[in-house]
């Protein structure tokens, strides 16, 4: 079956994580995505976990699923021609280095515009292509911290926490895949490329929902508050008997529901729980104490099951192997197979977004470094023999 | 000028989170959105921060601004039969009820489709619209919890810890955009639309990053870490006179410099710290505690401007006043002005996705409830009396 982004074709110069999630939403859904690394790789090629038999980063395995791979000098003169060369007849660009690097090697949005009208320029970055701090370097913690993310997380008691995995980076990446498919359906209109700009500071602040309007409409300072929901009581993670559970009870009808499977009818009457309200400013500590006393015994799969029934939401925390076996995220499949030339068998995340007519999925394993040179030079008349002397010359 | 999306006209029947931040995005850069909301209103008109003298809701008002809004109640014969003429020359409908509530209500792609094959239909929902729990209730905090993102954020010795903003609903809209984006771009090509369908599940999931792989991989379950990574340090959040410090030091170059940045370019060659993975293996508590000692009785300014300076990647823990006011955040007009018809003057989040020719912008405020009733009506060819009538009826 067709892929919806079919037939576009897409100069891949992102390295690390921000800049390649891009590239692999694009791959994924049938973009020829070819990966242009520095003779030495990609530096995510040494990220863990390390294959312990080849030495082969699973990192970069699963991030460079669907894409091809091709060595190239930027910093020599015939590197660079190559490359541009290569830009005219591509869509889309898309590089993650520090702002002005693009620029110092001679390949940024203004001259590659100069060959190509029609291409569209994607650039990820720590703080943007603009602004006083710029051209600072940045780290995902980094982005986290100075855009209110880190200060939001964790308990009112406790030291201001990162979101574990490194969402600066992954979320950058998917906007600046949207930054991507706007300009391409607004180049089918007009004709005419242009460049886009997503920082890492920017995407944390854009996610901090009502965090912002609160602060500057009634002048409040919000502060970070575990795992509860100030404005919706009980709404919590609890301790269970084998590990914790998220519950959440939205508005009185819930209330009822739930009283009904604590088995605490009375507390439905009760002056002090009638309103959402009362329940937030009765929750902590009396309210929390009643459901914390009842929960603590039972599993998380009675629990489950008991809500569910109910439909109240609620659901586990899962660990990462449980998370990989729940029979949704089979169903959905969120985990894929690939086997991959020196790894071997390999399961990862598959494709979060389904389409009804053109699904994405995963299809090739990730590319090993130069694995395409030949095919890709092939495609510009270089024959085999100048690919091995460019790469004694260092150029690939 | 004229922004990337427009002459795109997108339906909207989102409510509360995940499917108005889709539409947002799609309005601030162009599409012509209408909101069409039940004739009691999104319940988020009714979420804080609520403004005391007119009871306008601050959440509502940031979520949804540059779109249209109009009433419909699509339980009436009437209300579907309006919404069914609007889908013949639409572009796209986004929705997130709850999977079957479109189908009950008559109104689901199959039905769709057959009116205006080229109509994308984009739906986000807590598990997605099939596999065997898709039609469970779900909120933000129980997608976090089942996707593996709770067990992982944290410290290693508290409660496993859910980020503070619903990241599973905005990144789950994000989603719903790029997939809404990628079958109009598809669309050019084949002339055919599709349907979409996006989980916060499995949102969450594909946020991991090298978390599943590790399991995969190695068996290991990967447990949360508090704010190190455990493949690079140093890389933490410390304590300093004034608050608290994100530091990274991702390669020996960087070491370097650090170690002379705090005077303590002794350490540059001292055993236990020569390479990262020993500086990772001796971290904790050594290298930790001579960090800590150095910096705590240095403000977050002197830290920003001493790593700043030598290369070295470093931010303050900004808290929602401070990161409001950065200049990174101004220059880059992540904070908008917005006069709004009830509330008054409103300062909110700008537009991450900066693009050179067609930027995106905020210029009017989120419609009051049924705003456009009578102007999107009267396109529709029903006079004033009858937007009158209706009103009476209870159809808007």
């Amino acid at each position: 079956m067709a892929k919806a982004l079919e037939g576009v074709k897409v100069l891949d110069l992102t390295h690390a994580y921000n800049g390649p999630f891009c590239t692999t939403l694009l791959a994924d859904n049938g973009a020829d995505v070819i990966k242009i690394e520095s003779p030495k790789g990609d530096q995510c090629r040494f990220w863990g976990p390390i294959d312990p038999k080849s030495g082969e980063s699973g990192f970069y395995a699963f991030l460079n699923r669907n894409k091809k791979g091709i060595t190239l000098n930027l910093k020599t003169e015939e590197g660079k021609k190559i490359f541009l060369e290569m830009v005219k007849d591509a869509d889309v660009v898309v590089e993650n280095y520090r702002p002005g690097v693009m620029k110092r090697l001679g390949i940024d949005y203004e001259v590659l515009k100069e060959i190509n009208s029609r291409i569209i320029y994607a650039s990820g970055s720590g703080f943007g292509q603009y602004g006083p701090i710029a051209n600072r370097p940045c780290y995902d913690i980094v982005a986290q911290s100075m855009g209110g993310m880190v200060n939001l997380t964790g308990f009112p008691d406790s030291i201001p926490t990162k979101v574990g995995p490194s969402i600066a980076d992954n979320v950058t990446g998917i906007y600046l895949c949207v930054g991507v498919l706007m300009a391409l359906y607004n180049r089918e209109k007009t004709g005419l490329g242009q460049s886009v700009d997503v920082a890492m500071l920017d995407t944390i602040f854009s996610l901090l929902e009502n965090a912002i309007v609160i602060n500057t409409m009634t002048g409040e300072i919000p502060h970070r508050q575990g795992n509860i929901d100030p404005s919706i009581a009980p709404f919590d993670v609890y301790k269970v008997k084998d590990g914790y559970v998220a519950v959440g009870v939205g508005n009185d009808k819930l209330w009822s529901k739930f009283c009904n499977v604590i088995g605490r009818t009375d507390l439905i009457q009760c002056e002090k729980f009638l309103t959402n309200d009362l329940r937030c400013k009765n929750y902590d500590p009396e309210l929390k104490e009643i459901i914390s006393d009842w929960i603590k015994d039972k599993t998380k799969k009675q629990l489950e099951n008991m809500f569910d029934e109910a439909g109240i939401p609620c659901g586990p925390v899962l660990d990462m192997k449980e998370a990989i076996e729940h029979p949704q995220i089979q169903a959905r499949e969120m985990m894929v197979h690939m086997e991959h030339p020196i790894i071997g068998e390999m399961y990862f995340q598959g494709v979060p977004i389904k389409f009804s007519r053109t699904p994405g999925s995963v299809d090739t394993p990730a590319p090993l470094l130069g694995q395409h040179n030949e095919e890709i030079f092939g495609q510009l008349s270089i024959s085999k023999e100048e690919v091995a002397s460019m790469k004694e010359n260092g150029v690939i």
